[in-house]
Order: structure tokens, then C-alpha cells, then sequence
């Protein structure tokens, strides 16, 4: 058989090809707790009271083709991303100014602020924060050049439960087992090998962050024994990302407990000096000192129903427990922060990021965003926005979070046009980012998708550092490649979760 | 709280802590593997057509409690048994005339010794044979003595597809789980501690006597690659327990396939000196030479529903291919096997095993074992089952592999009184276990069921050997618990799978 080109990637599979890549992938993904609870629409509750059953996660069949040095651009930067992120979340005063501009239109990143100020009348306890980040990208391919080169640009920046580094550690192993056992034919060779296939140590090396910022706590001041607090979503059908993240804690000799959100005020309290106690429902005489907050919940306003909610996060912020993120951090990763920096001629990543080197190659990696206010920058989104030929290059996405959907390409003009012009300042303007469209194939409840699909390259970043400025640690810790069926003529992404992939290395 | 003895093992758990456990049961199992395709009962075929849903495996909520002396009695003895068994499978006068007892009965035994005879016609080209042996026991406590002492008694030994190694290290390693995170209330510590909890190595060690066998195999005759043959039932819901023999194999480097029984002749084919070949479906082109077979079906008459299925394992036996089992291997398994090596004053243990000290191990742990034909032993049994106050001590099973059910107790006069003479010699008698009625939960299909179980223990060995007599490997491989419902005033099991367990050890 001819070898494939990437043009041809991925090739058709004959139907014994395709059985046996499948049989191996369903079995080694449930093998290996590559896997999700079903969704009730395939497996509904009442089939599974007590949730026994799972799924393969929807992951892509074969690894998606990416450029090396595309892949090699974004972990060789996590580290500067992760120093600027730490940056921004120790200058107060700075994300202030990015909140107040905010206050009005997004109700969540208010709560927030007025949190951190409540737990800043006091003063804070707890010097140290934890960050595990992950800067997402799509490649970058300018249609306008004649000799298109390639590069990442950022989709965004997340400071909150970045998610599926448990999962795409197991991705990446399984599309390199699929490779051993010659799951992939063989006129793919020349493409799908050993050194092209990348292996995530996400869920370990985030593992690591959490055990890092334990041990930096320190002894404990109670004379309880000292764990992690996993802050999650109840239920989580995402559950085996987290839980690989806690047995790999668990390995290093590090307990952890899973504290659903809603029931925060009900198993933890605060002592006199804001030690945080965690109290085990099932065993209620052996409380726990809380070292690290992990939150994988708390991210969206929707976490978030009643009052108590926000003094649960009151609580846990004044802790003296260490915030994976604390609020500051947290707030650092809002759109509007990511707007800001990437505004053309911004001079704020060379505030916080003084080396003009590192400065400049994360800039490489904006697309340029615009706000649409009466600044200077807002006046030129405005005409960028409203002539429909220059509108044609740029998505509008509403700037709370969360929030709304985006608007792309031709439809912003006569959006914009039913919109009172007050509101405009409620949306930014970001050129559109012109990913290569591939091919490949994803298994998702149990059907395969053949197709168009876009991918996005997660870079999981760990840092810990103190208000003072010290960065106590700081490393690239994995990827994620999460691919997406291409089924908008926008250019927009399907909505949803898409599938968890790995990358095959070209170039 | 106050520690609880033996006697009120397991625990009763509060609500709080049973959810604590049953959560980290739930997840830790499916993202480790211990899972079983879902019965049908469950989940509906036509709701997961592809088949991407699992669900935890059967297992106990806590290890059950087993008897030190008696784990370690039937760990230390599994040696011997491999001994004993090689030598039987190495003895074709021996066994022929066990067969030539059972012809007139068992048309599935028939079939494997005339299967043996065509093979031999032409001489076997492989003189290695290997068996991945799992001998099974229940621990014995005489209730006529004053002072009962505990022994283990064996149930049956399996020479052919010895299932649940690679489910059993896994639940062994969960129970273990559980503990670490203190999952099982602090009354239990005294009970369920580190230094109780046994690991079973079953998984890696059974992978090893593959890797064994295929290593001494030698090099390819053909110049393709060499594997190692699953031959497998199909569909077969318990394919993760197989899994994890592939996945420890493939990381010593031995490549292994998966191959439904029924599919050999469209697969396999044997070249001019009998070296077996398969052909990949996937990969046509790429055929690869078999070292060695290892059956997961082949064991029950329901496996050769056509003809062909006959040919097939005809096919297998005569290639050059290392065979796990032989077909003499697999009817060394046979119950009457068991019987005649278990009935009182039998001669045969020490003809296979000379050294008295070994034998005598060996014969400790059978419970007697009568043949009801017109032997003096059959007459003596005869005695026995038609007495009704000495029936009470006894079962009665059918010869067939795998035929009818077993008449326990009272009910044996009476059945045989209404059965022909003629067809008594079709059933053996055989002196009851007496084990312990212990107290368990079992999670299964989502559903917990607690109360009165018994426990059956497997050792698996591994064994490599010539014919001429030499004994290549030989070890102990790991354990199973297995436990079942205490459901029958007769003492017999619930019918069906049971559960997985693992051995908490006391005394």
C-alpha cells in the first residue's frame, strides 16, 4: 500500500481495520480509565441509580496532525505565561482597573471583586498561591500571506479547574498503544511513529503542583492531619480526569478529599487563626487540616445559587489554606484581562514581564482584540466591525463570562446595527484565528464522527509563588490537544465538549 | 467507637460512610480497570450497539476475613499441584484410562481424547505444553470435632482458561485503596490493616509464564513475527480481566491478538511442518507466526456448536504452537480426574508426586471423593448416599463437565432411589465442605447485597514443561477470592459469577 500524505490524513480504514482499532480503543480506554460518566441522554439516571456504569470519554481515533514547532512554541512559553499570570494576580491595584471596567456589565467578576474586598478588610493569611494553568491555542494560518506561515495564537487563558489533564495523559498513551499493536494501517507510517507521538505527563505533573503547595504549607498548626480539598461539581461526569489527579497525589503520599461545592459551610469551618478544618462526613472525628484548595467548581456564575454559595467562597478565601486559584487569580484569567493585553500596542505584558525577550515572544501568540468603547483602540474595533469587508476577519464575543454566544465574521455588522450603541462596550472584537482544517475521526457515545475538525493545543502550566514576588515554583507541566467537529460556515466550533486527541507531530 | 470483633465483621456502616466508600469504589474500579462489559439485563444491547459501556465489576465492599494458615497453606502447596498436574498430562496411559470411564457419558470428553488420537497419528511436533493453573478451595472446618481446626479442601483445579487473574490483583489493590484512604471505619483497624491485606500478583505473573512460553518457543521458522494467540469467546463481557494479562504481556514486549474460538479456520492455517500462522484481519499482509495459544474458550461444550469448531481445535493441537492447555493438559482437569486422585486410599498421588512429604500436602487438602460404580470404593459410597443419615455429609455431582446441577444432602437418597441403577456410576459423591459462614456486600449491576456468604480461594500457578519430564518453570502465581451469596439451605452457592474479593488475613 502507498504511504498517505498529510493531505490524505487520516486514512480510510477497511471494516476489519476499523473493528480492530476500535475493539482496542474501547477496551484499553475502560481498561484505563479514559472515561466519562454517560450522559444521561445515552444512560439515563433512572437505568443507573447508583452511577456503576461509564463510558470511553469521546476521544479522537487517530492522533491529529500538528506542527512541531507549533507544539514546541507553546510549552517552550508556559513558563513566561505562567510568570505573567502570577504577575498580574499579585498587582491588585492594576486588576482593579480592569474590574471596574467591568462592574456594570458582568455581575459575576463584581461578586468576585467584592469578595477579595471582604477578605482584604482583615488581611489575607496565606501568602502563597497556587496556579495550574492551561493557555489554550489554535494554529495560526494567515490566509492573507502569499507564503503562509505558521504560528500559535491564544484562545484563552484559564487560571480556574482547568480540566482534562487526568484524561489527556491516558489520550496520548492510548493513541501510542494503538500505534504498538499496528492499530493504524501501515500506509500511515511514515506519519503516525514513536517519535512523532507525544505523551502528556499532565496528570502527574499537576499532581505534582498540588503536592508542591502541601508541602509548602508546612506543618500542621492543629495537630490534624493536613490534605488536599478537591472543591468539585455534584455531580461530575468528568469525575476519572479529577480522580486520576488524586491517586497520583495519592502516590506521593498526599491525601485528598472530594468537598462538593454546595455542602463547603456544611464539612469545613475556620478556627481562630483561619486554619481551614475539614471534617470528613463519614468519619466526623478525624477533622483534616486543609493545605491546598483545589477548585473544580466555583468557575461559573451557575455554581452559584443561593447566598451561601458566595460566603462559602468568603470562607475559603479567608482561609489559611493555599487557593488553586485564590479570587485574585482567579479574576486574572477574566476575558477582559486577556482583551487588555492583547489590545494592538498594549504596553501592559511588558509591565509584568520585564524581559523583553519573553515579553515578546508571548506576544507573538495574541490575536489582536479590540474593545469597543470610545477609547482609541475602540474607535478603530468600531470601523474595524461595522464595514462589512474588513468584519469578515473578526468573531465579537460578549465579555462577561460565560456569556451569550459570538457573533462571527459578516453577521457583525448588522448585529451591531440592532444593538444601542451603549452596549457595545459590553462586547470585544478579536480576529478570527484561521486554524488548518483537518480530518479525523471521533468515537463519542459510542458513534464515530467522521470529518472536518479544528483542534486546540492546552499548554498545563504550575506555579507557585508569594505575594511578595517570590515564584517558588514554576514549570510546563503537559498537554492537551481537544479537537472539535468544524460544523460552522462562521468558523465557529460546535458547541460542546468535542473529543480529548493527542498530537502526531509534523514538521 | 469500640473495635469490632470477627464476629461482627464487616461493619455496619453509617449512610455517610457507606457513600464514602461506595464513591471511591465506583471510580477508583472503572479507572483502573476492574469492570465487566454490562449483563443485558442491565443494559440493553440495542442501547449500546458498539459497546463503549462498563460497569464496576462485581465486587465485595471489604476484603473477607480468611484464615492466615489456610492462605498460606494453599500458596505454599500450589507448586506441587503444577508438579502433579504436568505429570498427569505427561501420562497418556494414565489418563486414557480415566477417559475410557467417561466415554459412555461425556461426549465432550470423547471428543478431546479422539481429537488427541488424530493428533498423534502424525506425532506432536511441540514437546512444551504450558499451563496457567488456578487450583480452587474453600476452607474446611470438621463440625463433627470438638475442637474444629481449619484446613483448606480443594473444590476442583482448573487446567484450562483460569479466569479472574487479571480482575483479582486489581480488587486485591482496591480493597488496599480503600484502606489507605479510610474508607473503612477505624473499628475495623485491628482488623483490616496494611499487614493484612493481601496483594495478588495474578495479572503480571500470569502474563510472565506467556512471556515464558514464548520466549522458549525459540526463534520464528518462518521469518515473521512471533505472538502469542488469545483464542477467546465472543462476545465475552469479562474481556478487561483478559485485557490486563494483554497489556502486562505487551509491556515485557510480546505481542499478543485476540481471536474468537469460532474464527480459527478463517484465520489461522498451519504451513508444510505445522508451524501455525495468523493472518491479522486487519493486516493481511503481515501474518504472523504463533508461539503460543492460550485458550479462554475451548473448555465447554458450548464452544463447538458446528463441526468445524472441532477442526479448529484440531487445527490448534497439531500445530508446532505451544498449547495453554494441551488438550491432554485440559482433560487432566476433568472431575474425574479430581475423583479417582481423591478417593479414599488412592495410590495415584504418589505414583505423580514420589516425594511422600509433598504428596501428603497435597492429599491433605482433598476432601474424599467416591465413584458410584461397583468398585469397592463405588460400593462403599453406594452405602453412604443411600443412608440418610450419612447422605447429610455429602453432594453428589454428575461426571459430565459442566452438566446438570449437584444434589445436596437429604435430597440424595430419594434421587437416586428414582434413577435407574445403570445410571448411578454418571455421578460422584463427594464428602461437603463445611466452610465458615461469613458476613460480606456485594456491589453488582449497581445494586449492593448484603449478608451470609462463602468464600472460595484460588492459587494460580504457572508451569512450563516437556514431555520427557523436565520442568522448565514453575511457580505461584497470585490469588482469587471469590465469594458468593450463602443463598441455599443446602449449602449449595447461588448460582452465577459471584464476586470478586480479597483476603483479609486474620489469625
Amino acid at each position: 500500500m502507498a504511504s498517505v500524505s498529510h493531505a490524505e490524513y487520516p486514512p480510510e480504514l477497511s471494516p476489519q481495520e476499523q473493528q480492530y482499532l476500535l475493539s482496542n480503543l474501547k477496551d484499553w480506554s475502560i481498561a484505563h480509565g479514559l472515561a466519562v460518566r454517560p450522559a444521561p441522554s445515552f444512560v439515563q439516571p433512572s437505568q443507573d441509580p447508583s452511577g456503576v456504569l461509564a463510558s470511553t470519554a469521546p476521544v479522537t481515533l487517530f492522533p491529529s496532525l500538528f506542527p512541531r514547532s507549533c507544539f514546541e512554541q507553546g510549552l517552550g512559553i508556559q513558563k513566561a505565561y505562567n510568570q505573567l499570570y502570577a504577575a498580574i494576580a499579585r498587582d491588585e491595584a492594576w486588576l482593579k482597573s480592569i474590574v471596574e471596567e467591568l462592574v456594570g456589565v458582568d455581575d459575576f467578576v463584581a461578586k468576585l471583586w467584592q469578595t477579595h474586598l471582604e477578605v482584604k478588610k482583615d488581611g489575607y493569611v496565606q501568602d502563597l498561591s497556587l496556579g495550574l494553568f492551561r493557555s489554550d491555542y489554535m494554529v495560526h494560518q494567515d490566509p492573507s500571506q502569499a507564503h503562509p506561515s505558521c504560528g500559535l495564537k491564544q484562545v484563552e487563558f484559564n487560571t480556574i479547574a482547568s480540566s482534562f489533564g487526568g484524561l489527556s495523559a491516558q489520550v496520548s498513551a492510548l493513541h501510542k498503544f494503538l500505534l504498538t499493536i499496528d492499530a493504524y494501517p501501515k500506509s500511515t507510517s511514515s506519519i503516525i511513529k514513536d517519535k512523532a507521538l507525544e505523551l502528556s505527563k499532565s496528570a502527574s505533573s499537576l499532581a505534582k503542583g498540588l503536592a508542591a503547595a502541601h508541602k509548602a504549607y508546612g506543618t500542621s498548626r492543629t495537630g490534624q492531619p493536613l490534605c488536599v480539598l478537591f472543591v468539585v461539581q455534584d455531580p461530575e461526569r468528568n469525575v476519572f480526569d479529577q480522580r486520576h489527579l488524586e491517586y497520583a497525589l495519592l502516590e506521593s503520599g498526599v491525601r485528598s478529599f472530594r468537598l462538593p461545592f454546595g455542602e463547603t459551610l456544611s464539612h469545613t469551618q475556620l478556627d481562630a487563626d483561619r486554619t481551614l478544618i475539614y471534617t470528613p462526613p463519614n468519619s466526623p472525628s478525624t477533622p483534616y487540616e486543609v493545605t491546598t484548595i483545589y477548585f473544580r467548581a466555583g468557575y461559573s456564575p451557575d455554581d452559584y445559587p443561593k447566598d451561601e454559595d458566595w460566603t462559602a467562597r468568603l470562607q475559603l478565601e479567608r482561609s489559611r489554606a493555599i487557593k488553586c486559584p485564590s479570587i485574585l487569580t482567579h479574576l486574572a484569567g477574566c476575558k477582559k484581562v486577556q482583551q487588555v493585553l492583547a489590545t494592538p500596542h498594549s504596553p501592559h505584558v511588558k509591565r509584568f514581564l520585564p524581559d523583553d525577550n519573553v515579553a515578546s515572544r508571548v506576544l507573538e501568540t495574541f490575536a489582536p482584540i479590540y474593545p469597543l468603547d470610545d477609547s482609541e483602540a475602540g474607535r478603530e474595533a468600531r470601523k474595524l466591525a461595522t464595514d462589512p469587508s474588513s468584519a469578515t476577519k473578526y468573531v465579537l464575543k460578549p465579555q462577561r463570562e460565560g456569556g451569550g454566544n459570538n457573533v462571527y465574521r459578516k453577521a457583525i455588522p448588522p448585529f451591531l446595527q440592532k444593538l444601542a450603541e451603549t452596549h457595545w462596550p459590553a462586547y470585544i472584537l478579536m480576529e478570527m484565528i484561521e486554524p488548518p482544517r483537518l480530518q479525523n475521526a471521533i468515537l463519542r457515545n459510542g458513534e464515530i464522527e467522521k470529518g472536518g475538525v479544528i483542534c486546540e493545543l492546552g499548554v498545563y502550566g504550575v506555579c507557585l509563588w508569594r505575594d511578595g514576588g517570590e515564584i517558588v515554583e514554576n514549570w510546563e507541566a503537559g498537554y492537551l490537544l481537544r479537537t472539535k467537529g468544524d460544523q460552522s460556515e462562521e468558523g465557529g466550533v460546535a458547541a460542546g465538549f468535542g473529543a480529548v486527541d493527542s498530537c502526531c507531530l509534523v514538521g
